[in-house]
């Protein structure tokens, strides 16, 4: 296996991902790729606020059974007001990602001196108590884009880039990269 | 408004994008956040291969009546086969990205000394030419995740984050980062 780095060596800060706003028909694909970015740029878990989504759940298994990383959950039918005030009870940082937010580059720095981050992503309208709620709502770039995009970027600015050697010992399969076509080496 | 950068302050590299597989039913939101994230991070145009979708005209069309950049288009019912070759013939090189290909970090530099780049994102399954005709074929991690997040790290990457404070003189109404809460300002 190439050279890697394991989660606990990404962390700290751990980071959790809470999903709000989903809503099953209209963003199971956007949904699924936050997941998966989360999961590929070293967060330990998904929360979906209230909502429960079987297919969501079929998906990860797959990734995890194919691609690894056991230790990733994704729990559904969260009620994130008592999420959020839990995580700021226990020490936690809640970031909420939001266009109207401050520059990455100004509160990066802060966010990294936490032991455990609750990132926060929106669908379209997200309700004024999570801006209120929020230590930081924080921007990248104060365009409207994706929140896919601006978890991974806030992701990869965290780690600086470390996180895309993330370890997964309990994958079925791995990628050799290459500069033509796809190597794939399966394990045991 | 806000200090900000011009998108010819930001080139070179010019950024085009071709986006391939789009099926306009289950593709229709994440092809939407390819675009805006093209827009956003800085790129000029977006292709989208084969098929001819009215709505993402629309949300284009909104999008740039609010927030500005009116240099930036979407060209849909292109032959992206056609495109890739011409693109090639005139001196452009041309960027797949997948989680199959070379780690961003050993190969941006060189896309950095191109004058224009198509940066080609895929759906589930790209056929095998793309991978033979590009220049490079690029991961952002080979881990599975999304081409929204894919295409957004890698131009933040290709701009060193200049991309987040680009400007887009003729918006409707811009954003006023802060802190809590959400500032919006209109113009004219």
């Amino acid at each position: 296996m190439q050279s890697c780095i394991t989660i606990e060596q990404l962390e700290p800060p751990e980071i959790h991902v809470l999903r709000l706003g989903h809503r099953p028909e209209r963003d199971k694909r956007i949904t699924t790729h936050v997941i998966l970015v989360a999961r590929a740029f070293g967060a330990r878990a998904v929360y979906i606020a209230d909502v429960v989504d079987e297919k969501l759940e079929q998906t990860v298994r797959k990734v995890l059974e194919t691609w690894g990383g056991k230790y990733f959950s994704l729990i559904m039918g969260v009620n994130p007001r008592k999420l959020v005030k839990e995580w700021k009870n226990s020490g936690g940082t809640v970031v909420h990602l939001t266009m109207y937010g401050l520059p990455i580059d100004e509160v990066v720095d802060d966010v990294r001196k936490s032991k455990k981050v609750l990132v926060v992503v929106g669908a379209e309208k997200v309700p004024r108590w999570v801006f209120e709620e929020a230590d930081l709502n924080v921007a990248i770039g104060n365009q409207p884009h994706s929140e896919v995009s601006a978890l991974a970027v806030f992701l990869d600015r965290l780690r600086e880039g470390r996180e895309l050697s993330l370890c997964f010992p309990d994958a079925k399969m791995y990628i050799v990269p290459s500069a033509k076509g796809k190597k794939v080496v399966r394990t045991g």
